[in-house]
């Protein structure tokens, strides 16, 4: 007999041969809606997205004020063509095909610091796509700085490998001295105009250093910056112990970039953020390893003690305070001032905490009433690493912790969100966001992070009901003071009548009792006279605002600023009024109506007589 | 003057030295939340997941009945060894490093046809997430077939390169003939031993086919197979024009496997689904592409009249019935009869339909009543090509659109979900299942996919409207019967007594009246007359069961099942009654109790005397 022939066309064999590598590209251009490519609707906003993140980032870098330029322009066969422009700092020649034409590859992945791209994807998804719908290449020019000549690029990706397809490569001459544009033709439907420009709007709330000029096919909106100030530069760290995992401590064990040689305590003391040699000494004690043995000699049992050792071991947590870089509780609450003007306005950001070794601040913001719709639910506002998130507020921890909140205890009604004339915005700035996909549409549920965003609400919504409470017991103080008030005249009019004198001017009284701003606008003798007596408890910044056929820059005292248009005056006096001070003017005329602005409309009278 | 000098260090310069390419092992490593390994609770059932979806998918390839072992085993320091051994085709040794040790390696990404794995993420980022936490590698042990060895290896991952790290590699014994198993280590906790037992009853339900054996250190639990038929392997399709972008379809026609010269009409034919001679003729005159020309020399604007073209033409949907394996209505009914034991339980399949050319077949099933929860939310099972989706409810298409639909109309009333003791069941099957995220916990908002789960979620919505209308009705109707015949026996007895006969038995009056199956045990005689009449309006299958001391087996009519334990009898008679129609036996001895199963409790009366 023959010993038996092995098959050699097992199943396993016939099975061997559909066995193969994917590439990222690949796997990104068949499962695009996961970096928000899943609609010919979201993809321009996702493209222009992507883009602004990495201008904004790039500019960041070098501390410069950006300066934006985005243009979308439709094209035949449903076509758009997509133009994002900044002034940042270029990108050596060398590194476009990179930049734009791999996915995966990029400067802040391996950085420990807050920055918009942590990923190195977004912006190649943008050209890979536009790639699948267009079938066209994506042009990049991009000039390093006025010594250097400018380089363009035509780009795509070669899917099967995710290598950059350079099409072709030229230097040119550019009006720009430093600076990065792309231009991406895709397929898409320009359907989310509103989106885009609230993104945009919004954008510019988070970064108020930031100019942005939109033209859409000819129309043009422009986003001043509101702060001249650049944004300071996160600075990167060191990885904290406390996030370290036990394989990651493995790897920076047997890393060849360090010195020969180098003891456990040096390690410690080189590789890891906030430990210094007492702490290193603590930790080689806990762990009992000799504190000069050599670092690369550990085997996994010593290496196993040694992470134990990190974790047990108190350890200040990481520097927030260089790594990130919230927007500030003042800043926040300008911005939605200045964006939504609303009755009340307060923002708050807490101190740092620490998840799996991430430095995270939560900053949120709430406003109520003024220009805010009164029906229907509240507008909240997300934002990770002052970016704005659009889509997916379903999914997002910010939404389910706001929705799990008992608004009731706030003086609001809630349908999941709050109801009522009410705006939240709630900021997450940290070294690495956990978004809930490559998209970061959404947050993910993180039980540190999830507690910062409870907490920092309910502050906002203490604040909120204090507000409500004021204003509750103002109405009805209010409501009293006027049914005094509406006597005081008869009386006046009586005792004058019965001591034979004129009848004097109440108002002031009036004006004491109900604890409010007096505005009058008075002719007399063909002058108009303007007083304004502040009989609140404070002292009160407010702005005169005088509309009048009459020539208003003849008044006794100067406006802040004076204006003629058509024949109509506009006059503005800008007043710093302690509480019982009182201001006057006057100018030659017979017309004029007042206004009071800086102040609620609760807290003011406006006369004219 | 020398001119000046261009400066080689611009900010651009510095920039560049940070930027690198990321592998997508270091990318998973540190988004690992998006891969499902976001907590150490989680880990393990992912890892489960992830394993046992290769196992059943390797199985269905060679058509096996799949035999899976599981073990969870508690180590020291918060570790846990995971097992998971299938009975499978096994995996080439030469094959079996990149299974397990490359992400993004796999034989079901580029084919078109229902699997569960389609990525080749899962396994290999569980032996990522095992590397990191526990520092250990992952053994793998498998076999092809008797007449080749075992191969044993023990792997990690090299995280900055994504390549393999063999540990070590041996032949060995096995006893089993083919097969593979995984030895995982990782940090983890062992808290969701209840979801983990949902996930494995769930899969048994759509997997009726399977074995699962658990082992929780010692503890075993069997799901047992309820059905001997292998799945059929679901076959690949070749892609269907209308979901074929234009990016996509310029690829194919530059592909170096195409034959030397192909005409467009044979590219055309020899590439897609679906396109016969007929249809590309038609393409090639729409496109106004001469049909002989050679297709790699189409330019980008040949090719997007074509692209136009392949999207105008009409092109039949593609062959679900191959490249698809739904449950069927009666598997998935049978699965939550056995799961549940509801009271009413339906369950549809929908024709399939097509999205951006993936082919589609939702199946849903609805149950009510019996062992279901009464209070509360209804209970909702979520499947994806026969793969339970344990967690991220609220972020999946299918929640959304049952939270959506106005259960109301349906006789529930609903808190977000319907409430009550209801079960809702929905399975999405495709060759091209959209999930939110990497971890495949929910499927997209894809529209046409939502219109699918809308239109049968409501067909089971009617289905049991009619059946509370019907209970309903029927509770009325008992009410009334019960109150007639609550006086007949007493007309009897009065009727009698005038008559001076003895008084008859009224039951099967009562019966007809209440339209009732009437089952009857009476002791006559020194033996036991059993008596079934159905006065119901339909025909009945029903068993009667019968428990007594005296021998059954000695039964005027033989029983369908007859057994004996310590002296105590029972027997079973499996009946067809058409309405009207009535069964009587008998047997010696003066005791026993009946019960009749196979009808609601109320359509069936006993009575024992």
């Amino acid at each position: 007999m023959t010993p038996e022939k092995p098959p050699t066309h097992s199943p396993a064999h016939r099975l061997a041969r559909e066995q193969r590598s994917i590439s990222i590209a690949e796997f990104f251009e068949k499962n695009r809606h996961l970096l928000g490519f899943d609609s010919p609707t979201r993809s321009i906003i996702t493209t222009i997205k992507e883009a602004v993140d990495n201008a904004l980032d790039a500019c960041e870098e070098v501390e410069i004020l950006p300066d934006i330029f985005i243009s979308i322009h439709k094209l035949p066969d449903g076509l758009y063509r997509i133009i994002v422009e900044d002034n940042g700092p270029g990108i050596l020649a060398s590194h476009i095909p990179f930049v734009f034409g791999k996915i995966l590859y990029g400067s802040r992945f391996h950085q420990i610091r807050q920055s918009r791209g942590q990923q190195g994807i977004g912006i190649s998804a943008a050209v890979l796509y536009a790639q699948l719908t267009s079938g066209q290449p994506t042009r990049i020019i991009s000039r390093c700085s006025y010594h250097e000549p400018a380089h363009e690029f035509m780009l795509g990706i070669h899917t099967e490998t995710n290598e950059p397809d350079i099409v072709s490569h030229t230097e040119r001459e550019w009006d720009r001295a430093h600076g990065t544009r792309i231009e991406i033709t895709l397929k898409a439907t320009f359907s989310a105009r509103k989106r885009l420009i609230e993104y945009l709007a919004y954008s510019s709330v988070v970064n108020p250093h930031t100019r942005i000029t939109l033209d859409l096919d000819g129309e043009y909106i422009v986003y001043e910056r509101t702060s001249n100030e650049p944004i300071k530069k996160p600075e990167s760290i060191k990885p904290h112990p406390h996030g370290t995992e036990l394989g990651r401590l493995q790897r920076m064990a047997a890393q060849k970039s360090l010195p020969k040689q180098m003891s456990v305590h040096a390690f410690l003391i080189d590789q890891f953020s906030k430990i210094g040699t007492k702490t290193a000494d603590e930790i080689c004690i806990h762990a009992g390893i000799d504190k000069d043995q050599d670092v690369t000699s550990l085997d996994l049992s010593a290496l196993t003690s040694l992470h134990a050792a990190l974790q047990a071991i108190k350890i200040p947590p990481p520097n927030a305070q260089t790594c990130l870089s919230p927007i500030t509780e003042e800043q926040i609450r300008q911005g939605i001032l200045k964006e939504f003007n609303p009755d009340f306005a307060v923002a708050k950001t807490r101190t740092a905490i620490v998840y799996a070794g991430h430095p995270v601040v939560v900053e949120a913001a709430l406003g109520y009433g003024g220009s805010l719709e009164t029906e229907g639910q509240a507008k909240l506002l997300r934002f990770a690493n002052r970016v704005p998130l659009m889509y997916q507020q379903g999914a997002c921890i910010i939404t389910g912790v706001i929705n799990a909140i008992n608004w009731r205890n706030y003086g609001l009604s809630q349908q999941g969100l709050p109801l009522g004339p009410l705006l939240l915005l709630v900021h997450i700035a940290s070294t690495n966001v956990p978004f809930t996909s490559e998209s970061k549409d959404a947050v993910a549920a993180v039980p540190e992070i999830e507690r910062e965003i409870t907490l920092i609400v309910q502050e906002l919504g203490r604040e909120l009901k204090q507000f409500l409470n004021r204003r509750d017991k103002m109405r009805q103080s209010e409501e009293r003071a006027q049914a005094i008030c509406s006597l005081i005249p008869d009386i006046a009019e009586k005792v004058a009548e019965t001591l034979e004198r004129p009848v004097p001017d109440t108002s002031p009284i009036e004006g004491r009792i109900m604890k409010r701003l007096i505005a009058k606008a008075q002719m007399r003798d063909g002058r108009v006279h303007l007083s304004v007596y502040n009989y609140t408890s404070t002292a009160l910044d407010v702005s005169v605002y005088c509309f009048s056929s009459d020539d208003l820059s003849q008044s006794s005292k100067k406006p802040t600023y004076c204006d003629e248009s058509g024949g109509e005056y506009t006059a503005v006096w800008n007043l710093h009024l302690e509480s019982g001070e009182g201001w006057n003017a006057e100018y030659p005329g017979t017309g004029g109506t007042i206004d009071i602005r800086g102040v609620l409309d609760e807290q003011k009278v406006v006369i004219h007589s």
